[in-house]
């Protein structure tokens, strides 16, 4: 494998860990009290009998014999790669080794799926030091399968013994750190001492709450794409005939739009949240952009750049309302319209076979996005999301919109989506310092016996040496959520707050970024050199933190 | 205007000027024989009378009065942006300022539009430390406008007359070097004294040749485009069931993707010259990317990234035969073809109006691809080729093969296209230096009075110390090329050449790389830190000089 002079550099970066963790011979845990989820507790308590109201778990100084005890430890990376899980790695091996330097470490492969096929490799100091640092999650691979059925469980039951595993790491979002609850609990109920710790991953920054300030990689995530919308308003500003249309990765909530946002002050940034909020409509948002393309052009000012998240149409509220009826439409008249082949036909048999409010709309949507709502369904018949052309379509009504009003001003759309250009970055100095002391605290909680935690660090607005790690019980963030028609205990995800600090202070400036050439340059990350470029957490967390 | 914090420190990094040309009282120029373009010496001659056959300067230890003199300097930045092109501005203010504190500098505003519409600010030292090393055209904007009609000649030699400008530099790609050349001529032949110097610019690396080492803005922009092909392909590596196909910027050459390929690796690269070389068919070019896919998937591997140059389809002989005769029908029946509305019927209607053989290749073309032939046509009629979805294409014709060859094969395409991400990034180090340099060389040549010269500095391979700057004729890089119809002066792009050090070494690795997991993943570019990390220019400058 070749490996570029960055490459090099990185695995010789040392992260900080939080003075209160270093030195394992001071550490013990404080539990609290014991524990209440905020929504439904009567079932919550009902589905984890053993594992459900555990108590909050403070690391302390202290002595603690358990944290040199015999560990077989396993773990999981799962779901869609974010930079930094490597060093979760190589924080929990280091402190694996610490412990006891004959504990062991075995990486399951490709995610959940490793444990079913018994798909595994052992971790040995000399792959951690190759991987040191660095993005991706190809040191045993990610996968996207769940431990679902009671059938999964007994398998993932029967490989995890086998094994010896007396503690098991699961690295992902909020279903895995979901199924990392129902596991710790399907071991405890059937006698195991294995233990189950989560670590909160995902780049669009939505498993987030009172406990966890952020997931890891949405710092380098947001990073890199500011870079990119940076680089190409520095572009805007020198060409100055582009209206440059950028959709960021975010399906669920539009964390990262919003911190790219705040990083790089564009013209326009569209947060989903408050489309939903405010119930705004197709022609309210092509409406509310037109007049800043209108009132830009007026200053000589015929470009701009405009953030969309990934998932926006899927929280305007008519849209939304169309989709729906289009999926039941297309799976109930299936074969009726699959006989149809032009699009005209096609589009005048959806109209007449769905509500007249969802006909206007469908007739209002661009060609195009009508289209792909018809044409990109997933395996299930419904509307594949992520295919559609947000960006596009944002355009494309305000086009519209510009027409229909008859004024004359250029506007010169181009398109970009910025997405698995940051999953994989060499994770920033935020990211490799946060994660390396995420894989640690696993290792204290593990070696000290907590099941049921997810790891969580505290303080991230503060230098590394002040954050404060622990564990907090899984069950404590879930709620009752339907999915496929059945009632299933989740996490729930942390949408954009409008009344969060964060919010309100894009709302504070964004006409003054509408209206102006203010655009902000961020660059690329930096891992070397002064601490203001390469050590700063997101705008998000020091907003929400401060 | 809010600065970033990279923003902030990069307007104090100090370029180092090369040893020669540090010491302005300690230089002069030593003139060559007189000179010869390699073709066309007639036609040329005949074009420039007064500056045709110019000698070569090169800069030297002696002394100079000249440099000294009062001169009141314009320029233009032409073209699409660059990274560097302020630090040329920089350079140049820094030299002018060294010569003589009553110098002054004016920045028509974009691009030689600027010069007709007399549309100018002048230079200040304030404006010029806040550009310092700063990327963007921005500090007076870009534009497309060539001086072309005698009319506009009169009036370009008016405006730049009574502002009394004795010297203009043109920061540009070939054309407005030709320009830049087309003026001096103009005003050496109308009695003034000023001079015209150019500058090599354009991200595309296609402005190179014997004297002119590599243009500014490619070194940037390829590690910008790298940066984010080795995050996808550490994503493609832990995701492991994507195949990106990446397109990157390059209309006429393919420099770029060359370069990216040689910097991170990739499964394969598509070098559009080695198509037109070898007179590859579109079937060829998919059967040899399906023979890859095929072989992966052998191994497992059902991933890889394809990178793809901007340009390709006017390179595929049967492609660039099919647009001609598509551009020709659509001109001549233009009416008749507007009244069919249904894709099939228009299909039908090309088929049965163009050559047998562009007949089958058309009908081979995926459906996307051919509607893009048919739609997007440029204000002129012709097809928009920059607007093609040339990954796509690609993506499309192997997803065509795999399944034409009855293999099961899983291959899920995702497309990227990387071009206005890479324009205006900060410069690299190499770039900030680069364009001081040039700027600042610049400077000497034309208050040295040497006209109708291109900065060359060569050596670039070395330290910045090391470097050696001077002046090469224009009129020695010219041949007459036919352009809309009449024989015109350009300046030759410079293609990759199939027998060069960069191609050949990227010949030489690609079977090993397209049968493993050889990924190189460069990172973001770095500013400060270990100089093998910062400091070093392109992979293809590296193969050429050394």
């Amino acid at each position: 494998m070749s490996l570029s002079a960055l490459h090099q550099y990185r695995l010789q970066y040392k992260p900080v860990l939080p003075k209160h963790i270093a030195d394992i011979d001071n550490i013990t845990i404080e539990e609290g009290a014991k524990t209440q989820s905020a929504v439904d507790q009567k079932e919550l308590s009902e589905l984890f009998k053993h594992t459900y109201g555990l108590p909050i778990c403070k690391i302390t100084a202290g002595k603690n014999a358990d944290i040199h005890r015999a560990i077989r430890c396993g773990f999981i990376l799962s779901g869609g790669p974010a930079a930094g899980g490597h060093n979760v790695v190589a924080g929990l091996y280091d402190g694996l080794m610490k412990g006891n330097k004959e504990n062991k470490l075995y990486g399951f492969r490709c995610g959940a799926g490793g444990i079913l096929a018994n798909d595994y490799i052992e971790i040995t100091s000399e792959l951690v030091d190759k991987h040191r640092n660095t993005g991706g999650f190809d040191l045993v691979g990610s996968g996207r399968t769940k431990i679902e059925t009671e059938e999964q469980f007994a398998t993932a039951f029967k490989h995890i013994t086998a094994l010896k595993l007396n503690a098991m790491v699961v690295v992902g979002g909020d279903d895995s750190n979901t199924n990392a609850a129902l596991l710790a609990e399907y071991f405890a109920a059937h006698g195991s001492d294995c233990v189950f710790v989560g670590v909160p991953k995902t780049i669009d920054g939505d498993l987030k709450n009172q406990y966890i300030e952020t997931s890891f990689g949405f710092d380098t995530a947001c990073k890199t794409y500011s870079e990119l919308i940076g680089n190409i308003q520095r572009d805007a500003i020198s060409s100055r005939k582009y209206w440059h249309f950028i959709k960021v990765m975010g399906r669920s909530a539009s964390h990262i739009a919003l911190e790219a946002a705040l990083e790089t002050q564009p013209t326009y940034c569209i947060i989903s949240e408050e489309v939903e909020n405010k119930k705004m409509t197709v022609n309210q948002i092509a409406s509310e952009i037109a007049d800043i393309v209108v009132e830009r052009h007026k200053k000589g000012l015929n470009f701009g750049v405009v953030l969309i998240p990934e998932g926006l149409v899927e929280f305007i509220p008519e849209v939304k309302a169309l989709i729906k009826e289009l999926n039941n439409l297309l799976a109930h008249k299936k074969e009726e319209y699959s006989k149809i082949t032009e699009f005209s036909a096609q589009k005048a048999f959806v109209c007449e076979n769905i509500s007249e409010g969802c006909a206007v709309t469908f007739k209002n949507l661009p060609d195009n996005i009508a289209k792909q709502l018809l044409l990109d369904r997933d395996p299930h018949g419904n509307v594949n999301v992520s295919a559609i052309e947000t960006e596009s379509f944002v355009s494309g009504i305000v086009k519209a919109e510009i027409i229909k009003r008859g004024v004359k001003v250029p506007f010169t759309p181009v398109h970009h989506f910025f997405g698995y250009e940051g999953r994989c970055a060499f994770p920033s100095n935020f990211d490799s310092t946060y994660c390396y002391a995420l894989g640690y605290t696993a290792f204290i909680l593990l070696a000290l016996k907590k099941t049921g935690q997810i790891c969580c660090i505290s303080g991230l607005q503060k230098p590394a040496e002040e954050w404060i790690c622990g564990g907090v019980p899984l069950t404590i963030m879930m709620n009752m959520e339907q999915r496929n028609g059945e009632m299933k205990p989740v996490i729930k995800k942390a949408l954009v707050e409008t009344e969060g600090k964060p919010f309100k202070f894009y709302q504070s400036k964004r006409a003054q970024w509408a209206s102006a050439e203010d655009f902000v340059f961020p660059g690329a990350i930096q891992y070397f050199g002064p601490s203001e470029v390469c050590d700063q957490p997101t705008k998000t967390l020091l907003l929400e933190q401060n």
